[in-house]
Order: structure tokens, then C-alpha cells, then sequence
């Protein structure tokens, strides 16, 4: 096979490059057993900064991708990948291009737009401050304040999922099942809260506690990782599940944001249900 | 002036929609004073998801911006779009040519490929919990776990901060500074922690306490949001960065994003320097 199966990739931003990352990941996710080396810089707002790119560029070679509103950077990165040889592409410029279009006017030069600090933004804010605030059953009493509450077992990445939504502007809580001891179902109990119960396979479940255990030296604790108690506790989470009408999601083969996608698609239907 | 104010954009994705979402508003950022309606829809991976939102794309027109890696439904895609005469765009395909064009090789269809559990994915989740487990001076005893320790007065968005880096991957926990109570110095100090400082304008302080606190109905604490006690805090807390040397950011007009940028590049030039 000829095809190369590491490449480096220089990933320059004017803002903070959260964007750009993204869509690298994305892209680079298309291509099965391709590692990448990224480098990546941000807040790059001077021809000084850019030298230091240049340099690494030079020595790694790879591919460019940048997002710049300065017309002279800009300019200087693609001159420079232009000599080296480097294949580089500005990311944002198709999505520019269509809008524009769309628009019919032409975008105005301003760095890192997407990061002001509107209404959105401070409700994102409000919003992580609620999801850590009310992590792992904390805070109950104020619980009638969210927009989803989930509830599941020890280890049914509650507190990720939380904050994941918190990113995207809903103010969530989350409540870990014990054995033994009863949850405030009254306190869940609210029209305006969507309720949501995470689940997973009993396999994983011991598989990750016993490397919790592990990792918190406390390996003598092994009933939380009995494969049998776990089946119990899960049976026991899936019938309040059912007895409430809550909606259950397996997290088994997932990953965060692909639960966190999940539950904002059932809870943009139950709103408009509601309404 | 003829060009359109509001748009009507539709994120269509076969994943969780985060990159597409994210790459549409730094797009739209770069045209002032135009109104977005955002519709979004995730996970769609059927042609009959994708007959609702043709009918939401025909009552609402606009621009269709999306990423799909099922052959059948891309083309579906376009062809109703191409009927509709609505401007499309598939925003990985640049990238993705770019890359299939250094590395020699073509994309593979993967959903969602991005989402892999892999070291990484674990490390960012581990760092998520860390954070939560250690926001607002939690579980000091082990900070000397941390890769940064943000210490700043009350409202400096150490919370917020320190969940956005660690959904970057850093473990991050944050300390606040509070008025008559002496900070666990001995604790700090860590030649493997990076410390930094947070401040923000006395002014922008007041106000931000003073909403606060408004929105908890505990307005006779004044004392929270006067502005020569703020002074006082602020100055206590710069002198005792000074003294220990930790760098310090003021984030008066930074939103997370740029804040949690800012601290990147300082702990990579950090971690440089101790190498």
C-alpha cells in the first residue's frame, strides 16, 4: 500500500480554533487508520506568530487548515504554502461563499464573531453553572428549575452527558440510582422537566467500576462491581423507568454526544407535544 | 438596502450535528447584523427522517447545510434541494478532498467517525468529571492532580472555564477567592500544576454580582456588589498572583472560549519550558 498513514496537520486560527478542530476531527475521522499529528494555533493575530508557524510547517510538512480575517495573514499563509508545496484550505470559505450568496451582501471581516457574548451565550453559561451546581443529585430542591433531569446508575456517564447539554444551552440536573435508598420521585415529578433514564449493558458497567476501583485503590468494594448486583440494580432502574413513563436510553455502545443528540431529540419533540 | 436580514438555515447531519452547528455560526458571524433561524436535525440516517425536513425546507427555504455519509440520502439531499432551487453545501467535502489529496487515498463512509472512544475520548471525560468533582475549591487535597488551577475572585467564569478546558482534555480545577479566607497556598503550589489567575473589571464585577444577586432574591448583600469592596478584592488577589508569579489573565471582554485559549497557549509554552 503506498498511501502515507500519518500526516501532520497545522490547524491556525485568529480566534480559538474550536471550529476548525472540530471539523479537522470530522474530516480526518473519514479516513480509517490515518493518524494525525495536529498542531495547532490560536488566537494568531500577528506576522510575528505567523513565523513561528511557518517554521513548523517547513519542518513537518502536511496540510494547512486556517480560518484568518486579516486579509495580509491570510495572504502571507498562502503564499508561504504556496512555495512549500503545502495543500492548504480556509475552512470557513465555501460556508461564507453559500451565505453570501444567500444573502446577496458580502461578509465583513471580523475575528472570532461566532464567541460574542449574547443572550445564547449567557444562558450557555447559566446553564453549566446549573448542570455542575446539580451534578450527582445535588440540589434536588431547585430541580423544578431544569429542562432535563437524568437519572440512571453509578457509572452511566450522567455527569458528561450533563455538561455536554449545559454546552448546548439546557439547563440539566442529573440523580445517580443507589441501591437502597429511595429517590425523591416527587421532587422529579414536574411537567416542565423532561425526565430521562441511562442505562447500560451490565457487562460494561462492571468493567468500568472495577476499573474505578482500581484506579481508587479501594478493590475490596467489589460488590459494586458484581456482575449479578449490577443486573439487579439495572432491572430495578428500568422498572421506575417504566413505572414513571420515562423515556430510557442505552448508553452502551455510544459516546457522549451521540446520547446528548439522542436526548435533544426527544426533548425537542416532548416540547412541542407540550405546546 | 436590498440584501435579506433574517435566513433560514437547515443543519442537516447523520452524526450529533456538533461540527456542522458549530462551523455554521462561525460562518454566519462573519455577517453582521443578519438573523440566523436555525433548524437542526441530528442523527438522521433514514429517508423518512429526511421527509420531514424537506417539508420544513420548502415552507421555510434558505440554506442547507449538511454532512452525510449514506450515498442515497446525500444525493436525496440534493436533488430536492437542486428542485428547490435552495443553495446546499456538504461541509466536509472540502477538507475532505484536501486531505484524500495529501494522504493518497479516498474516504471511507463512516457515520460519525469523529465520535470513536478512543484514549482520548476517555481522557476528556475523565478530565469533565475531575473538573465538576473539583469546582470551586472542592476536594483541594487532590489538586496536585490537576494539569491547571485557575484561582480567581467570585464571578471571574472559573466554572465555565474550567469545564470548556476540560472538554479540551486538561484536568482543570478552580479555587475562589473569598474575602477574610486565607487560600490553601501549600496546596497550590505544584511544580506539575499550572496556577492562573482570573480577574475581571470591578466594574463588570458589580454588575454581574449585582444581577446575580437580583436573580436570588438576596439584595440586602450589598456588600457583595460594592465597588470599593470589589477594589479591595481585586487588589488583594493581583497582589497575591505577583507573589507567587502565576500568570494572569483578565477576562473583562473575553468570552470562555478566548479565556480557555489564552490558558492553552500559556500551558503549552509552560509545558515547553519544563522540557
Amino acid at each position: 500500500m503506498n498511501a502515507k498513514q500519518t500526516i501532520h496537520i497545522h490547524l491556525i486560527s485568529d480566534a480559538t480554533g474550536e471550529t476548525i478542530h472540530l471539523l479537522a476531527r470530522a474530516a480526518l475521522g473519514k479516513f480509517a487508520a490515518t493518524k494525525a499529528i495536529e498542531h495547532v494555533w490560536t488566537l494568531v493575530r500577528t506576522m510575528d506568530h505567523l513565523d513561528v508557524i511557518k517554521k513548523e510547517i517547513s519542518d513537518h510538512g502536511g496540510v494547512v487548515f486556517y480560518s484568518m480575517s486579516d486579509p495580509d495573514i491570510r495572504a502571507a499563509i498562502e503564499q508561504f504554502c504556496q512555495q512549500q508545496q503545502t495543500p492548504y484550505l480556509s475552512i470557513l470559505d465555501p460556508a461564507v461563499r453559500t451565505l453570501s450568496q444567500v444573502l446577496g451582501k458580502t461578509a465583513t471581516a471580523r475575528v472570532g464573531a461566532q464567541h460574542k457574548m449574547d443572550e445564547a451565550y449567557f444562558n450557555r453559561m447559566e446553564a453549566l453553572e446549573f448542570a455542575v451546581h446539580h451534578d450527582d443529585g445535588q440540589a434536588m430542591s431547585s430541580v423544578h428549575n431544569a429542562d432535563i433531569l437524568l437519572v440512571g446508575v453509578s457509572r452511566s456517564s450522567k455527569t458528561p452527558t450533563s455538561i455536554y447539554l449545559a454546552n448546548r444551552g439546557y439547563k440539566v440536573a442529573n440523580y445517580p440510582l443507589v441501591p437502597g435508598i429511595t429517590p425523591p420521585i416527587e421532587l422529579m415529578k414536574n411537567k416542565d422537566v423532561l425526565v430521562v433514564g441511562l442505562i447500560n449493558e451490565a457487562r460494561r458497567l462492571s468493567q468500568i467500576r472495577r476499573n474505578r476501583l482500581e484506579s481508587m485503590n479501594a478493590e475490596e468494594n467489589m460488590e459494586y462491581a458484581d456482575i449479578r448486583k449490577i443486573n439487579d440494580e439495572l432491572n430495578q432502574a428500568i422498572k421506575l423507568f417504566k413505572e414513571q413513563g420515562w423515556p430510557i436510553i442505552d448508553v452502551s455502545r455510544k459516546s457522549i454526544e451521540e446520547t446528548a443528540a439522542e436526548i435533544i431529540n426527544i426533548y425537542t419533540q416532548w416540547i412541542e407535544e407540550k405546546t
